[in-house]
């Protein structure tokens, strides 16, 4: 994600609008844990630490079905995030760009969009000439259900950055893709300077290529999407034998991501807690049941491999009930 | 580098001290692309366009033996930067840590450390309770002669980074080493809170592990530091048929790196500059005579493959001689 803010900020340079520094993006978002990448997706119990030397952003409000204020539907509470967007982009004329991850939040709690929330994002960005920024390092390439993720959101990026499934997951490659509009920005002659500074050593790797290529063709040769999206049903039809368990307090589910938040009351939603790490309680207690489960705070992630079969779907959900009923006792 | 400097920051809160949040670094240090990488080397010509975001760094000037102030000799300029990181330790206490390339800044212009440079700095830092951070990634593993240059240099890192010559280039691969004291002062138990976030997706990978090990199988079994150490004669030997030439000003030479500074006049040591690109006119030129070459603004690099043979190496020089004739007609 770091060349994509680099990017954006010498795009507004190159076209003589040197005020365009700052980047807005949404709270919890994540994107990495570079320098550049913690201040744009600064997830405050990963970063703080490292505060004093981030650079300033400006958080909306994530409209979070599960978490709502008081009185407000999920609906009404998008639309006053979307009415925060639409305010900031109208009184501040500062800003580079907008930068979310694409159809959802992983690291910041498997938090996932409502619809049209993303697709609005992108039409105010357009709209106020603000660069639209999206981060589909973990959300695209069937993480979802789809392959380009923006397509289905309906939305349209100037910057975009794909990873971890390109290769799937074999071997460091990441690639980050522009409208012709960047493109063009950073053309012209030597003397303009409009040229960017950014190559590190492994850049435009040919074995990672060639991995990707590989990669590729596996994608068709399997119909992995349609795979993914039958696949996924699993997910949906098992959601019901989770949720009824009492420390459940919210699922999560699109293709193939899954965050079970777990809560020690139902009703006022207080994350469960145990007297040692979370993190490693249940990492024991699901090793025991002969799985491996990560999870975030208080919220259980499941993030299985695209091309895992049903059945082995059905083990790790299996598993991942055993290990949440243990665990309450 | 990113992640020395993370370990930095935290270490000192780990060990209560809350203030010490500062970076001091030495002028044209070069550490990469990303931005906390950019704002501790920063280099002006490369990264003023993303100024904006990056994080002020205190830099002290670089003892450069060729562009000397006024009456001063090499000794006594390297004496004054030394005194200036004296007084500067002494007079300001929120130094986290104190950054450099270890045995020459490449990207900064093949600046070749004087004899003494770098273990004074060890030593000042360990003297005033500041951590010493080495960046080898391009000067490790072979290219200044040495295996391990800190020790080459008489000086002992608290946190020390390779990269590139790990893998010989063909793979993605970084290191960050550090002193025992660095990693105890991340143990305890969780609620101290004393571990680390960072996880980047391809950390760890079992391939790249591979290929480094194979790769430091043939330094062993090729006794590659004493091929270098002998190839490296070659550049010593004919450094004079090219100091000999007008447009150079400057030759500096370590191992199997050197940089030649091209000038309009020896005298008054003003850069050579042509009306395209310097970089464009040299390659080009270096292509008709068989060679790829690069340029750093006004010097000319030659990083050459450390396994290069004599004959090849000898090849490269004499492409770079004719080049260097050639664009100064």
């Amino acid at each position: 994600m770091e060349i994509s803010f680099k990017m954006a900020l010498q795009y507004w340079q190159n076209e003589g609008e040197k005020n365009k520094s700052q980047f807005a993006t949404l709270q919890n978002g994540y994107h990495g844990d570079t320098f550049g990448a913690m201040s744009v997706g600064y997830v405050p119990g990963f970063f703080s630490k490292f505060k004093s030397q981030l650079y300033k952003t400006i958080q909306i409000p994530f409209a979070n079905s599960y978490r709502l204020p008081n009185n407000t539907t999920p609906k009404e509470y998008q639309n006053k995030c979307l009415g925060k967007i639409e305010k900031l982009f109208s009184n501040n004329d500062k800003i580079a760009a907008f930068v979310m991850e694409s159809g959802a939040q992983i690291a910041g709690g498997v938090n996932i969009y409502q619809d049209g929330f993303q697709g609005k994002i992108s039409r105010l960005c357009k709209k106020h000439g603000v660069l639209f920024i999206l981060d589909e390092i973990a959300t695209g390439f069937g993480r979802l259900g789809s392959l380009v993720e923006y397509v289905s959101q309906n939305s349209m990026p100037d910057i975009v950055s794909y990873g971890k499934m390109l290769t799937g997951g074999y071997i460091t490659m990441a690639t980050t893709l522009v409208s012709k509009k960047i493109y063009d920005s950073f053309l012209g002659k030597y003397s303009d300077m409009r040229h960017i500074y950014h190559g590190h050593t492994f850049t435009g790797n040919p074995l990672s290529c060639a991995v990707a290529n590989e990669n590729l063709n596996l994608y068709e040769k399997t119909s992995l999407i349609k795979k993914i999206q039958k696949t996924s049903k699993v997910f949906e039809k098992r959601m019901q034998e989770i949720s009824d368990l009492s420390i459940v307090g919210d699922i999560r589910h699109k293709g193939m991501l899954m965050g079970i938040e777990l809560v020690q009351d139902r009703d006022k939603k207080t994350p469960i807690s145990f007297k040692k790490s979370t993190n490693k309680v249940i990492f024991e207690e699901a090793k025991k049941n002969g799985i491996y489960l990560r999870t975030l705070g208080n919220i259980v992630m499941l993030v299985p491999p695209l091309a895992i079969s049903e059945s082995e779907l059905n083990y790790l959900i299996d598993g991942t009930i055993r290990t949440i009923k243990n665990v309450s006792k």
